[in-house]
């Protein structure tokens, strides 16, 4: 495969990008979300795209448009692609289509060439989790995690999303049928654009996905007293503010100090919160995340002790509710090694990284080989409208896939 | 005048102010806005009082409740002595009543004894500015300086502050000439509880208020970039919050170094202010006060440079819009030192201490000789229902009025 081909190929693939960018439920912005009328039309202009690819397409009963590419021999093990196909609200073109699109043109461009295994491209339905408020439900599905409580969950105009589905005409009683993975998927790999600042800092294109971060999340309140701004001394002071403020600054410098790790403050709501009152009480969110979780529990721990430090220097009580927590997910060494290897072969250094954000890739991990590639986020943008890809970026990783697809070696073989 | 029969008086002045209290416009609580229902009770009341202390009450054109205890001489000159009745919402029960009631016992102790000069006594009806947004109406109406557009303001129903007069039986027209102070007032003294927990810190019932601080106000609003908080490696963040929490933590170590100076932080807003976003934006209040202006000058510019340092460590932008100003007001110096001297001599000692809040003496000062006393306030308590005083810092408060104005030597005299 020569390079200008694949730059075609690379044009193409953000060429289609930006044409299911269009197809929105909100005029002038690109909202997607599951099962939405924009969402039917994206459907079939994917399994056109499949067709073209020689695919045959269909919608499996979570929402989810997936094809087979089949090997010579029916019983052939199966390496699976996979992104997401819905959105955020006012999203840009590339956070899970770019995935989904990239796949069915490198099956456009194997075309007739005869591989040791089939090949599955699924573009899930609902990973972003807006309109049900819980993500990877696409995922969740084929991994057999899907359970009735799932299904009863509501969105903001009280469907459930068994209703959903039936609605869409689905059956979701045949979801555990009708999703599963074929046990004989031995591989599984999602393209994914990076949604950080890391790859344009190291100036490359891909980042080989190593594992998704665990993460943690609190909420502290600073208990001090309000006072008068004017008639308290600073020495007499009781200021849950001030307190809450040092602890930020101790997150910072903490988090700065461990490569791999982040600790953000995102949220800090100070009351009464008038110009002229020592602040009586701080309310301030805590996420941490970190590859490894032993780093991230020391990580907390010591930054829930600085914050008792901040607040006991200054006569004010501290209080931590942990709020939601996750393990890091390592995705497969040898796959992952293989896929460092496969873009190497494609003339592509690659820089190895964490995933900070959650991904389709961390719900099939645990049950199937599964490696992630990074594609470089142009100023670090996503779930914006100037979220973009470059060709030469898309380039390099649709060469590092056909590379990877080429160097796999199917298990017992 | 024996201690014991202080003790009684100061007794009486308590259970008064308590009376008072249970004057309101919202059963249950103790709230009185300048010219409401309750308010004309309370001129009932007070009018009864200063009839029992032998006095002949008024109500100025502006709402005041005043009353002259005439010297023998008809041309001799007067000593004021004031504070205010009207309240903030959900009051305690002696921020203001407490100077009032204070004085108008004081008359009444003096009885029939002679004096080289009047003594005025004003109960200033609006001095919070809760009502209608601006504070010290009534002392702005005894030193002329109201004008039209003072009057035009208006309240949260639409009243006008000179409808409210005209329905209350007053004539706003008339206020220049009825409520102006006479002429020959050669001295004012404002008996106030403290407010802030200087007093108690100290063991001491009396503050002597040399000065009250001078105030500026600024809303600063920092400019950092919004970055997925999983995503975003922490040396490549521009973290808005980060570096507003970093200057409150400046702020507090700043203000702390000087005893005179407070600093406060009592507005922060952060946004996006998701869990999972780095911050973008941090909006700030600082409040910064001290009774030397040049020394507040020093102290606002130094803040300011130290939020641009916080800010410019992190890539963040910070402006700063002044909000307020308000220059420190000097209490009369040897009016000051005679009422330090008059408590030793009824033989309390006292604290030389500032004013951080506002009050009418500030109105006052600039046209007359005022000074100014302040009653401990156990807890550092006001503006709450639980804001209290002691008896025997009452009848401390009360000998050093009366030793106050047994010492006072009227001018030319």
């Amino acid at each position: 495969m020569t390079s200008p081909v694949l730059h075609d190929h690379a044009k193409n693939i953000i060429e289609r990008c930006r044409e299911m960018a269009r197809i929105t439920d909100v005029p002038g912005e690109t909202t997607r979300l599951f099962l939405s009328p924009a969402t039917r039309d994206v459907h079939t202009l994917l399994l056109r795209w499949m067709r073209e690819a020689r695919l045959e397409g269909r919608v499996d009963d979570a929402g989810n448009v997936r094809a087979v590419r089949p090997a010579t021999d029916r019983s052939a093990p199966r390496v699976l692609l996979f992104s997401h196909i819905d959105t955020v609200p006012n999203a840009g073109a590339f956070d899970g289509p770019l995935g989904v699109v990239l796949a069915i043109e490198a099956i456009a461009i194997l075309a007739d060439e005869q591989l040791p295994f089939a090949i599955e491209v699924i573009a899930f339905g609902e990973e972003e989790g807006i309109r049900f408020g819980f993500p990877f439900f696409g995922s969740m599905a084929v991994t057999g995690q899907v359970v009735p409580e799932t299904v009863e969950r509501r969105d903001s105009q009280g469907n459930s999303v068994a209703e959903a589905l039936y609605e869409f005409g689905l059956r979701p009683q045949n979801i555990a049928r009708s999703c599963a993975l074929a046990p004989e998927t031995f591989a599984a790999l999602e393209v994914h654009i990076e949604q950080g600042p890391v790859l344009e800092a190291e100036n490359l294109s891909l980042g080989i996905v190593e594992a998704i971060v665990g993460q943690s999340r609190f909420e502290l309140t600073f208990t001090g007293q309000a006072n008068h701004a004017g008639t308290t001394p600073m020495s007499l002071r009781h200021d849950a503010l001030a307190a809450a403020a040092h602890w930020v600054t101790e997150v910072e410098r903490y988090a700065a100090n461990y490569q791999q790790l982040v600790a953000t403050v995102g949220q800090l709501e100070v009351s009464p919160g008038a110009v002229n009152v020592v602040p009586g009480e701080a309310r301030a969110t805590l996420d941490v995340r970190h590859p490894k979780d032993e780093s991230r529990h020391a990580a907390v721990a010591n930054l829930l002790t600085k914050a008792e430090l901040a607040a006991a220097q200054r006569g004010v009580r501290v209080s931590a509710k942990a709020m939601s927590k996750q393990a890091a997910v390592p995705m497969n060494r040898e796959l992952t090694m293989a896929l460092q290897q496969a873009a190497a072969r494609a003339g592509h250094e690659t820089h190895a990284m964490f995933s900070g954000a959650g991904h389709d890739a961390m719900i099939l991990a645990p049950q199937v080989p599964t490696t992630m590639l990074f594609v470089r986020s142009p100023g670090g943008l996503s779930h914006h409208p100037e979220e973009t890809v470059r060709v030469v970026d898309v380039e390099a990783a649709l060469g590092t896939v056909l590379q990877f697809i080429h160097g796999l070696q199917p298990p017992g073989r």
